[in-house]
């Protein structure tokens, strides 16, 4: 075998032809990427040409199969997409990632429909809806996905309080959508909201809300600690107007999708956890090449030699490979045909998954921080930007002590958490 | 896809069919290695009907190639059967792994050779002690590996100073041999001594022992504080005589056996961690057995249900995924046709992989132990034995701290730790 | 300053004179118990010998006020003598413990009476039954103390179902005490009980029960991982009938006592994780001795000089300094006068504190473990004996998690989980 | 006992009337430190108003004896200052301990000569310069202390390179300062350099610079992570003569001087790790009030009341106590009279407190960010200043595996490490 070329081969094993000519596409944006990450993050603000320059690198269809105009990725090309831009910016990876996200809502009804799980009478509207996502994405249009609010529920992981109301034509659409990313960027929004009058998870429906509609606005930007460059501050939506075909409101759909999925929630979460990787990577190599090019004055020998360096270098080291094996063992479980492992065997590990690829990539992080002393701790810098973006990780859906007691409760009681719940909106 | 229907399926994805009829073997034997192991423990004895069980159940054979006469299974056949047997009896699965990692002594040699690392006038030498090696073990004699000893070197992770002397018609080997399992039962023990005059690692050489041979004797059992039923007390050689068929002299073959071995040392080593895994995965599964089935009196629900033992198991579930995780990646990697990564990169990641699998499955026993409070802290129970096994996997070899010291020197100096040292029996 | 000459010194600043005298009588004693150490480990046996070691140094005594015959001393005597101990047998020092707690119940009834918790009619009976406990003791009566049963609450931390119901000129108890040390061996046991129809922690009453009464049995010895040698299976009381004079049944007589104790439950909990700092102590300066004095055969240095010794070393320095700073800062919030801090502050700290000793003092022992090899590694050598009685530790009472959450609950909502319940023995 | 009216009294137990005067001072700035704090935060600068702020309240003075006109506080008034400073404004706090460690430059010279340390000969040269110091803070100058520079020695914690030449009528300094608080807004700069032509630490000599000198300036103001209001840029000292009354050269005064500190370096150590403890108390308090008032729309109970966020908030609790119980036994060791344990055993506790309460609070702060979740995650609030400001603390002097690895040298070697070593400019 040979060293891994391209950056997504250090996490995908044994690239197809067509998985590497997907990765040279991700490549040749990096250095783009890297260029702009530093102004990025000092701007709180997502660098607007990153739209073009992956549009026209063909990336916007990147898991849009090739019939409907894409590209033909999976999952693993996802993954190694968002690994390898978040070793050059992991904001601009974590919107890609976000807006790849939208894709499940085309391809998993269809999947859906094809597992027989919907009726003769609703497939022409789950259908249209599906195609229309996946030609949007494959077409060049930024689709972003709103579907966190604020509100919080004991007994679910996200709640949605936005609120659908029949009116001609259409649909009318008021709630606030407290995080996604491209706030303001992305040229569709895909919102996930609750029918009124229709209790529970089967009132969760779908919408494509263009970006300039009336009554359609950005919340004010928040100033986060990391992942700055992401415009990721939400919108409100007060009054909008979605004409039906931009519509998925076959009760039930959302929920039927969701037993389609391979993994948790909508499938590809992974993705979000090869960013943080990623940049995990990104700081240890940097930490690596400061650390045995700077010597001490009275040997010489590289600061890295030092038996506290040593330490902290096993240590990332150590936690570094942490990440990569939750990670790739999730893609092994979620792509694997035919399956390795019943559902929700693959959904439980996931809930372990998530908080362990983050809490050890902010691990790496800290180990740089300490490792490269007062010269590196900058609040711009490599190292300070990445301990920063990857807090985020670890509190962006939910942080690993979540994760546990999820599964301690699936373990002991054979019951799982909701994912998704519904909150009237009065309360 | 099905659940699992083996034992060894738990951690070795889609068996092969030969595989699974191989995996069979070892499930045939799991009843009666479980009633053993409580018994063997006690004792701090190798239960000797447990070498005519696995002769019969023709697993002495099982990694040696079928044209020798063995079953023809690999690493995963290993890895699946160490850990199987880990969950009913971890010293006989310990035991076992030792007799299985004397076929790397012919398996790698052929290799060797045909790789063209042997000179012509060599060949016939190398390939006959091979082929004895592999025969004796498939006609089902059982091969003691006795290569570590009590003295240590900073440098090296093993040093040899027991010595061969060239006498007539043979060798005679004079030295002692501190760990080593199957102790007094193993039918041959292969030992590994330096030869008297060549320095450095050129000076390895192999020898097959009968364990009744003049001069040969076991040293004193010692009282282990886990793996007390594998016979690891180790053995005396005063003046013990070899002849020239039984013996791998040579110089630098034993090097050049190690240049082929796709893993650290001479491959395999991550079949013992498979040990520890399969007790772990016990250990945990008889945790929750009893957590779920035993009542809080106030309330009548499951004690697992406590929020401390909900905190408890969510950890537990945590670190025994943990340790799949390294121990599966690692069989990946050193199974892979064509190999993932280069060889350094393999053997640097069982370096990390060794501590990060021990630590995790002791951490879960002792999870096991603070869930199931005094009523389970007993030393001779299944959470006693497991966690006294368990901490026996702390020491044994390396522990995770030198590990990752190891790794970060290779990491910062692209240096590793030597793996042999041969120091003279003088000092 | 001078450094320490006796034991308890290492953990008890500043010794008054008074208190220097009762260490030596401690320490006069550390080494018979130290001889017998591995062998009651071994028989899993108290260790006869000592009760009379013990009173005949008048230790049995240490806590009793000199008006009561006793040696005067206070809660640093205490734990220093059980720390001291602690590094010779832990399992004596813990038995030791247990004795002493008893002293709570003359103490404290007597410190209610001064505190007005008491009516006057009640004074006479409550005072002669604390009277009859502390002469008890300094008369040289070892006093087992058993409170714990096997049935679990939920909402509490001990759970009472053994109940006593009135008889002819006394009480009859029946019921099981599922852990208390000195069994069968201790002269009076101190057994709490239910008041049969008294619902509630009022109904908690006391007795003194002579350990060859008709109807007092030990239960089966039990074959504990650790703490061996400290006589823990318990008894069963069926139908034991105890005099009027030796009971204590005044209704919230219990209750009232624990509001005047400084501490946890009725105080001088600390003690009992002075008695594991001791064992964590002692198997520290047992691994310095080893490292320091074995050297490598290529460098000739020390091999506490390895880069992975100093990581080892380094770690278990901290970790035992933890253990002594928990330690050491309970004692000053309970002895302090004028008290430092009110007492809900000084029994949270202490649920906190318990977890964080116990984990502290089982990291040294885990340090020792893996720090010596397997050469250390042995079930009866003074690494496994201490690791086997540290393991104790953690589950006795509770363990570290759940003081955590308790705590949480308490500076969350204000709220503390209940010490004791009763329960109705037909559950 | 009352619980403490005053921020300080929740770190010192017991204070004194005079102590709780001049916490009162303290009490009185800390509104308008904390007022300030996000806007120092934010410009990364310090509050130019905070130095007549402090001198007006006396607190230049604080630890400056009364006969020198100072307030005549200790080291337990420092760190009860910094900790409650910490609590408002974590970057004045480290200002104003760094200010006050020079006093240590006054005090310990005049320490060291009352120890018979100093000839006759030197004595007089000693006291003016020490009565200089005094004189000078408690008259209100603010006195930056810069000693770090940027060269690293593998043998050393603190590297010299400055360097001090004879020049007509004083002294003529060269050489950078890489940090130190209150750049550019102290008046007067505490700088210690090597005299030109002397080996080793006997070299090390002290002048008092004024920030307004010729040749005097301030480095490019760094954007660091944290702490970013304390002006810790460093100076640059390009051929700045300084006036012999200014200069204390007197060869070795400087080890001298650290032969009678009762701790780390020049003492006062701890005031530093004082300022990172309430800064982790403040982040603590502020995330209880968050998670006690916000409420779960499905069941209106406090987020704090689910599960994981008991396990945050439990961990959070354990991690903060760990940080005063290493603060408050270090104050304990550094002040007892007499002396409670041999200097080097106070030395070896810094080693390990230093690090070990860094870490603790930077997880207390890590915990508040992941319960309080996105909605806290914000680069200006207090989480995620606090977080970046404790990120400090894990870097500057040295980080907890350091100090670990240090004191293993130390138990297993009796050997330091030192902690100043000179270096050739010219290297």
């Amino acid at each position: 075998m040979t060293a891994p070329r391209l950056t997504g081969e250090r996490l995908i094993d044994a690239m197809t032809p067509e998985e590497l000519d997907r990765a040279r596409r991700v490549e040749s944006v990096l250095p783009a990427l890297r260029e702009a990450a530093a102004g990025a993050d000092a701007a709180g603000e997502f660098p607007l040409g990153h739209v073009a320059l992956l549009r026209e690198a063909g990336l916007l269809g990147l898991v849009v199969p090739e019939e409907y105009g894409g590209l033909g990725g999976g999952l693993r090309d996802l993954a190694a997409a968002t690994f390898a831009m978040g070793t050059a910016c992991p904001s601009t990876a974590l919107a890609f990632f976000f807006h790849n996200t939208s894709a499940s809502r085309g391809l998993l009804p269809l999947e859906a429909i094809r597992a027989g799980l919907f009726e003769a009478g609703e497939i022409p509207e789950v259908t249209a809806f599906a195609e229309r996502v996946l030609k949007a994405m494959a077409g060049g249009q930024w689709m972003g996905n709103f579907a966190s609010e604020s509100v919080k529920s004991s007994g679910a992981n996200i709640s949605i309080a936005t609120t659908a109301r029949r009116t001609e034509g259409g649909w009318r659409l008021d709630g606030e959508k407290s995080f996604g990313c491209a706030t303001g960027v992305a040229d569709v929004y895909l919102v996930t909201a609750r029918l009124d009058g229709v209790e529970g998870t089967d009132g969760l429906a779908l919408f494509l809300v263009q970006r300039e509609s009336p009554g359609v606005s950005s919340r004010e930007p928040w100033n986060g600690i990391g992942m700055r460059g992401s415009a990721n501050h939400g919108i409100r939506l007060d009054g909008v107007t979605v004409p039906d075909e931009d519509a998925l409101v076959v009760p039930g759909a959302f929920t039927r999708m969701l037993q389609v999925s391979r993994g948790s929630f909508v499938g590809n979460q992974l993705a979000i956890a090869a960013v943080y990787t990623g940049a995990a990577q990104a700081v240890y190599d940097h930490t690596l090449d400061r650390l045995t090019s700077k010597t001490f004055a009275d040997t010489g020998r590289p600061i890295a030699a030092s038996p506290m360096h040593q330490v902290l270098i096993g240590d990332m080291t150590q936690r570094l490979e942490t990440a990569y094996l939750w990670l790739g063992r999730q893609l092994e479980l979620e792509t694997s045909e035919p399956p390795l492992r019943p559902k929700p065997e693959v959904f439980r590990q996931w809930r372990l998954g998530k908080g362990s690829v983050t809490e050890a990539c902010f691990d790496v992080a800290l180990g740089a921080l300490k490792a490269c002393g007062t010269s590196g701790a900058t609040l711009d810098g490599i190292i300070g930007r990445t301990l920063r973006d990857l807090a985020m990780g670890l509190v962006m859906t939910f942080p690993a002590e979540r994760g546990r007691l999820e599964v301690a409760k699936m373990a002991s009681e054979d019951r799982a958490t909701a994912l998704f719940a519904t909150v009237e909106s009065g309360r």
